[in-house]
């Protein structure tokens, strides 16, 4: 059965199970059908890495109060435009979503809105918190520092998060353009996929502990998770030869907007422990933000031009052995119609978990 | 004396040089100055393919009636936190200028200002609008599209400019953060240089018109120009495995935001043509941000934590052989003192060129 399909369950099912959990652990209600509705986004995107499957470090988090269950949320400081918010700690995917709905409000009476968040947690799929602009007629973004897995160019260990960018823009007749990018080379559930299959990892995506280009997913993934020395490329690679340190100036940006104007913990500094080394809240920061279309050219005409764009790069001339150009959010879009369809692929390792994970709690999946 | 050093020119009588031939080919004085002011940053700040060596293009452009001297700048559009400026086809450092002279503006009233701009011109280097936004305590964001040189993924000719991405970000005692990136793997200035000195670029750079990786320098530049089918990769080079595909998303997000949310000419419709063949007005867009610090969180805070971060990355450990982990725009900076000492570096064929460009405009320069 090695080459069977994989499992698939109902998307709605899954997500009702990820809330109830949710709610066994103490989480209210709607902080509990966010959370599950972001995390079977990205599953439904064929985003795996940052879905369900990380479903059971959001539940140990709650249990261990690293994250905080009755979490007091608060706006820090306000203005037509802007907002600080602090998530007090509590799951990152509501805080998330409320400061993209406010940067959004922002944005449809304003023209812009901007809002950071500090003391948070792990935020699942950046472009959830993007598109949540495109109804409005908006275009979004949303930005997150994470744990140190990059380098920094000519350094040899892990100082800065895999910090994704995601913007979202509306077309016409067109699909969105949803560009939703970690600013490595790839992202730490690359890795992670690549270990469960026990297969390699591309040359050029890690360095191990000693500084040295490595295929080793196994160990890459246990060094970086141990914070033993390993550590994920940034884009444009080693050195500066390929661009590697404008893959690192974008991580840095990233940090810089999602922590240092928010005032979050930084670079090594996010998920930090006590003296005794016992976990202590993440306290990551996110940015978010929205910009009214209309406000710069009228909606039809721009959402016009969206589309032409997209028509022009889909007839260009490819290279061979290639049959299409795609627009960023394209094969995303594909895979939420198929798992809509078909339901969310689960591999058993993730299955079995999450079934574990409803034993525990007394929630059933099937 | 092939290996004899640069002659270099005082920073203020190069500026006078191009100030003046400006007003010699008609353009006003205001705008004649900040076009030579933003020329010789980039020189001055190390960028040579974006500085003087480029200006007979902007003198021929002027002569050529392609840049319009007398051109009719209006703001098309305008609320609060944003504008819209139709550049009316002239130079485009001045309406770059004021565009985020503008944006700096709108965010001291009211936390965030952006600016799009159609209808323009080369602007010369996006990291010196991006960096006007630092001494108000903002921060800056410029980018703008350009000739197409670049390949979309699984692409193989040029649809999309380098399309450069600026943020600038004060600290407290160090340096501002100040990333100012081709979203290409090497801007084409680089290949420039590499044909000029007669060596290969590195492999990985570029393809040449049969969509194959390429080291001929000389070639790669003279089928870009042409638009005979050579292109620049983007960051993250062919194909998807080293994230080939985000540096064309990123290029494609630059695209979106100078040229589609302004109303300029994109991809491969910038520097259109007559039937005939002539060239017509570039129509390029650009993009001007900021965001005032003080609307976030409190500005001291928030240099503490630039000069922290700092601190931070530059005391991580080294590869071997590396002595020094940067931070964007700190060679820059060390290039701004070198040169505002000694002098502008200029080789044989720019000064030549330079020189020959003030015979015929009566304008001396030594």
């Amino acid at each position: 059965m090695a080459n069977a399909s994989p499992r698939r369950v109902p998307v709605e099912s899954l997500k009702a199970f990820c809330q109830h959990s949710l709610e066994r652990v103490g989480v209210e209600p709607t902080d509990a059908e966010i959370t599950a509705e972001v995390l079977v986004a990205a599953d439904l995107r064929g985003v795996a890495s940052h879905g369900v499957a990380r479903f059971r470090r959001y539940i140990d988090g709650l249990r261990a109060h690293i994250i905080v269950v009755n979490h007091a949320e608060r706006v820090v400081t306000e203005t037509l435009a802007t907002a600080t918010i602090d998530a007090g700690a509590g799951l990152g995917p509501p805080v998330s979503y409320r400061a993209m709905q406010k940067a959004v409000q922002k944005a449809a009476e304003t023209g812009v809105g901007f809002v950071a968040v500090r003391n948070s947690n792990h935020f699942g799929i950046a472009g959830y918190y993007a598109m949540m602009a495109l109804e409005r007629d908006c275009v979004g973004l949303a930005m997150t520092n994470a744990s140190p897995r990059v380098v920094p160019t000519f350094g040899h260990s892990a100082m800065l998060g895999t910090n994704p960018i995601a913007v979202a823009v509306p077309a016409g007749k067109a699909r969105p353009f949803v560009l939703d990018m970690a600013t490595s080379i790839v992202a730490e559930g690359k890795v992670e996929v690549a270990d469960q299959l026990g297969i390699p990892i591309l040359l050029g995506w890690a360095v191990d502990r000693d500084g040295l280009l490595t295929t080793d997913s196994h160990r890459t993934l246990r060094d970086l998770k141990s914070r033993a020395g390993a550590a994920l490329l940034p884009l444009g690679g080693e050195g500066e030869s390929l661009g590697g340190h404008k893959g690192y100036g974008l991580a840095l940006w990233v940090e810089i907007f999602s922590a240092l104007l928010s005032g979050a913990a930084f670079a090594t500094r996010v998920y930090p422990t006590d003296l005794e080394g016992k976990p202590l809240p993440a306290n990551l920061g996110h940015w978010f933000g929205a910009w009214r279309i209309d406000c710069f050219r009228p909606v039809p005409e721009f959402k016009a031009d969206m589309d032409d764009l997209q028509a022009l790069l889909k007839s260009a001339p490819k290279v061979q052995g290639q049959k299409r150009i795609y627009i960023p959010g394209e094969k995303e879009y594909e895979a939420v119609e198929q798992n809509t369809r078909e339901g969310i692929p689960l591999n058993d390792s993730v299955w079995n978990d999450l079934r574990t994970l409803g034993q525990e709690l007394g929630v059933r999946l099937d």
